[in-house]
């Protein structure tokens, strides 16, 4: 359907969610490119590697306490973790653990992280039934589209009103991956959006704190749950997406109705993912780069520093300028922080945005030697640190496109690096080759389920 | 605190929050004047009679079948029905069987059902935990308290937006008085409000399909579960309610503040509670005692009727004037087919807005009879209907508080009769007596969770 057909009529019939529950159903394997299917096995290698890091935070053991007092059973896996439960709970605790340090995937247009609630619902699923891992593949690649294409229709505003794009676009992406993976006809997959469409939820208020893990959590189990219940005949209405009190209407206030259906088919939401090389927000990205960069070269010490300047976008400074950070979760979102660190170690990993980190004195001083220079010209996936030397010395270096970026994505080599690294993190003892081994040839899996038991933890 | 100390300041340090949350902390039973501890059990008469005709709807059988799959133990009843299940399970299924029909209880202001969640996520807890009446009712009356203070504070864009307000407000309900009933402290409660705030979801837009029945269920369901968790230390953020991209600003343009702690204490939410004597839109309540007064003093046929005429508000055309209904569940909000079937059956009971009665000819031809007339000078709660008898002669009658609103509420007796009708009608074969006993003594009772005993079906 061409975004000009789009009128008032079709909107009240529910032609836009038919059309996505139609191509849903009707998509094969053959129909993916192949670029698509790699990306795909790219996003589950950098799944698996961010669930393996946060799979022993506090968030999730709290998490699994509470909820493992209501597993039905023990089918499922939780990845680096001994721990079995059901498949519900799976869901949630996975999404979780994939989300919790924010280290999981990007889609660019929308900065929804689109693979922790889809993988999360599937391999919960793969579990208790038989599926192949091509179809695993076919099911995630439709529910991320689902999930970006309904995200781009409510960006930006969406996001900026206060909704937490990941979870309120996620159980959509699960119910719809779903819903493929038990081969639901059109009607059904209908059903399965309009069952997602009523748990939505979660707000970018609660960033930083505990209650964010509910809702991406949530994005998973809800959206398996929805697909389960659609195909016992649990029905809902035509128009759950663009209905005049649809979730598109009620969550922005113009939606664009043409980004769920145009190009459907033809343009793929997957090839806008990317992945992050750094355990922090995306912005700061060009500005690690430079610092590890002028680290590398450096014929100069720390005490030689008299000032650090920022050159970058406004926006840059607007989301980062925060001097004397608390925490090793705001640390994230901190130039000052980020700079220190990496001049300082020479790392960007997890250790480098911990509360040990944000509590070391020495970062804290050359952290108050930043300062930042507004060039409103500059892309804002680039970014120059200059260090002047008290000699007067300067020295500088800028990064035009940082590494993550769609235009210089991480290589599998890299992604399956991270995996071993957070792997280590995460202490789960698991074979972090074989499971990356799996992963690389997923489409030939037999049982996609069989992966979670390579991800599971050891006891 | 006053509205008129609320400040930017206060708003962001979550200071709304915090009171409400010292509130429900701080609130003992000895606090509850007699008029709010008594509507409290009358809400609860109320609740057991809907969701006894509920429980075997087809909507809640399909979700028993789906969610039994997941139950992690048998500790709760399932009102109406023989089978057993978890804490979490029960809370959603309890609550959609009490909605299901839209025959619940609607708080005036909001048009919130205000009892569904909170009740069925405190009764499934008292099934687990010891809990007496006392208990109970105080946790009761404080979750409706925060539950329909959000909904005052959001309303009426919120519902108008699209928001299913029992759904959105019920989860903070829900948690609210878990929170209690579990004895957090302050902080802890606040966490619960956290936690619930990215667990808000419902649709008008699935009105009328199964799908609702989900987003009031997960309103229950979730309460119980962010206050499960916030005992277990999970951790929100400050101002989930009030902050920058907390709930009431996400989803309203411009929510009252002062609705949310303006005579917090002194006024009370409940006492603007009411029950509807008929399972239909309440806006339609005085054209049906019309209709049965008319009929109660009949002097013609139906064939001597050449046309009906209906005076109101024009809002009363706007949300009713529905002509040629399919089914059951569209029939509740039709004022063609309210006027013909109680004219007809002089009953307004659920049979006489099932599918099978909107199936009936004879109705659709008394129905096709009927004419509005507008008259914005009248008060929404008001009707007139008029009867034009072929020989010309008009006979009328007027209501001006229909039976169930605020001026003219539902008597005890009448409550503990639908309750006996309404079980009857679920065919759940329960002690109606002895459960509608008990209720009216509650605040004596040991152990809150034993009424479940006699609301469940015995095979």
């Amino acid at each position: 359907m061409q975004a000009d057909s789009i009128d008032s009529n079709a909107l009240r019939s529910g032609a836009l969610t038919r059309a996505l529950a139609r191509f849903v159903a009707d998509t094969q394997w053959s129909d993916l490119p192949a670029a698509v299917r790699n990306e795909a096995k790219r996003s589950l290698v950098n799944y698996f590697a961010v669930a393996l890091a946060g799979a022993n935070d506090p968030t999730v053991d709290k998490a699994v306490n509470a909820y493992q007092r209501f597993r039905a059973d023990t089918h499922a896996s939780i990845v680096g973790r001994s721990e079995r439960t059901d498949m519900l709970n799976a869901a949630a605790l996975n999404a979780m653990s994939a989300n919790v340090y924010d280290f999981d995937d990007t889609h660019i247009p929308t900065i929804i992280h689109p693979t922790a609630p889809v993988a999360a619902a599937l391999f919960a699923l793969a579990e208790s039934q038989p599926m192949s891992g091509e179809t695993f593949l076919l099911a995630f690649v439709l529910g991320v589209e689902v999930e970006c294409r309904i995200g781009n229709a409510v960006s930006p505003e969406h996001y900026q009103r206060g909704w937490h794009i990941t979870s309120t676009c996620g159980v959509f992406g699960a119910a719809a991956a779903v819903a493929k993976a038990l081969a639901l006809d059109e009607q059904k997959t209908v059903w399965a959006l309009g069952n997602a469409s009523v748990q939505t939820g979660g707000l970018v208020e609660t960033l930083g704190t505990m209650s964010k893990s509910i809702s991406v959590g949530n994005a998973a189990r809800n959206g398996l749950l929805s697909a389960l219940l659609a195909e016992e005949g649990f029905s809902g209405p035509d128009a759950p997406l663009e209905g005049e009190r649809g979730f598109l209407r009620v969550t922005a206030s113009q939606p664009d109705w043409s980004a769920i259906t145009s190009d459907l088919g033809h343009a793929w939401e997957l090839l806008k993912n990317t992945y992050k090389p750094y355990p922090c927000g995306v912005v700061l990205n060009p500005v690690i780069d430079a610092c590890l960069d002028l680290r590398r070269d450096a014929r100069w010490s720390l005490d030689d520093i008299e000032q650090i300047e920022l050159t970058g976008h406004p926006l840059l400074r607007e989301r980062t300028d925060r001097p004397g950070v608390r925490t090793g979760r705001e640390s994230q979102v901190s130039a000052q922080h980020a700079v220190a660190v990496v001049l300082a170690r020479g790392k960007a990993d997890l250790e480098a945005f911990s509360d040990a980190a944000v509590a070391d004195p020495s970062l804290r001083a050359l952290a108050g030697k930043l300062r930042f220079i507004d060039d409103a010209s500059w892309p804002v996936e680039s970014a120059q640190v200059t260090i002047v030397l008290r000699s007067g010395e300067r020295v500088a270096h800028r990064v035009h496109a940082a590494r993550g970026s769609l235009a210089a994505p991480l290589a599998n080599v890299e992604l399956a690096d991270k995996l071993h690294q957070l792997a280590a993190y995460g202490r789960s003892a698991i074979d972090a080759h074989a499971l990356i081994d799996r992963l690389w040839k997923f489409e030939t899996a037999q049982d996609a389920g069989a992966v979670m038991h390579l991800a599971r933890a050891r006891i």
